[in-house]
């Protein structure tokens, strides 16, 4: 397992504890998740918009329309970060300060690359149409030249990164442990409903098996972790 | 209904038919959510991390601590971001151009002004508890002087802010609805799970009412709409 980036930005200063600095543990999180959380600075301020995304290797796919504000700030060589987060739970404490949640939690700094050349393109959408629906990319129609031009298609490095993990029980104060006070965590998970067809769908189009056995979303496995 | 800002940066200008101008729906979008992404610009470059937060009003309350830089960053008068999305489903297109999410998502723009004066504090810390954990707030042990020291907390005014809400099926191009492929969406559900004991419980403490009560997260109540 290699290393995460030890740049000063990357690096976790509060909770180290939490840190976690292998590259397995950054693309575990990045592929839980569904969404990510893209920021790029516009006039001076900050701006934050979730947006589709898709893993490859060490390389993170972001696409969007190629008239989104956001795409073309983050398109132009300007730094851009990018942020996975998983709430797995509820921490509950003795005291209210201690009350914190449990997460899987992955960021990724760098300047975002234009993916430009039509079978790269192609390529990096198979990567984020297969992470948004697995198994979509070869059963849809594929992009025409028309909807390629309109899709703007960023990658970004994943070698500055940092990930952050918080599992378990709360972290009371050992005065505060024989208060009869219940503290736990509350977890939370995600799960798929029943697939709705569209209103426009011709008769007898059934389901197909890659979104009916479509597996559930990632569930905290450290649920019953006491770390 | 008080109509939402009309900044530049807070106009929706992708996917206007998505963009809801009513106070109420951002309020709704983040009461349902339980953790946003906060973004600031630290030496230069965009930086997105998860935050706790609670709303009261018009004003979002933000918190860490006094020594996160990320707290350090947005409370120095600089201008901050805040987004709280809601993944509730995923939108399967007959074409890989029109896959998309149905969500609910708030983006709020400003300068955030630290809560400083012990009462303000402590009101926004009950918000922002409460949010995290109903009921919570009066169960457990209130912050003492040294807790509340240690606790940044950020007021963030809800003037500058824009909701985008897609709900129900794709929006497929015309030629391609007789295609024999299933298209519609798959909700996506967030529900709890069982409380689970801290390992240093004493003996004979329940799980108290309003964890074992805890309402479901919010679902999609857009579900089965089809606009």
């Amino acid at each position: 397992m290699s290393e995460l980036s030890p740049t000063e930005r990357s690096t976790i200063h509060r909770g180290r504890k939490r840190a976690v600095t292998d590259r397995d543990a950054l693309h575990a999180v990045l592929d839980a998740g569904l969404i990510c959380h893209l920021a790029f600075v516009a006039d001076g301020a900050p701006v934050v918009l979730p947006t589709g995304y898709g893993r490859h290797g060490d390389t993170l796919y972001l696409h969007g329309s190629t008239g989104a504000a956001s795409l073309r700030a983050a398109g132009a060589g300007a730094e851009i970060c990018v942020n996975v987060t998983l709430l797995d739970g509820i921490v509950y404490s003795r005291a209210v300060f201690h009350f914190s949640a449990n997460y899987r939690s992955a960021v990724v700094h760098g300047q975002a690359e234009p993916v430009t050349g039509r079978e790269e393109k192609l390529a990096a959408l198979r990567v984020i149409t297969e992470h948004l629906a697995p198994g979509s990319w070869d059963y849809a129609r594929e992009p025409n030249q028309r909807e390629l031009a309109a899709t703007a298609v960023l990658a970004l490095d994943l070698t500055e990164a940092a990930v952050k993990i918080r599992t378990g029980p709360p972290g009371d104060e050992p005065e505060d442990l024989d208060r009869p006070t219940w503290a736990g965590w509350l977890p939370l998970h995600r799960s798929w409903g029943t697939p709705r067809d569209c209103p426009l769908l011709p008769d007898g189009v059934a389901v197909p098996a890659h979104v009916t056995g479509r597996p559930a979303p990632d569930q905290d496995t450290r649920d019953s972790a006491t770390g």
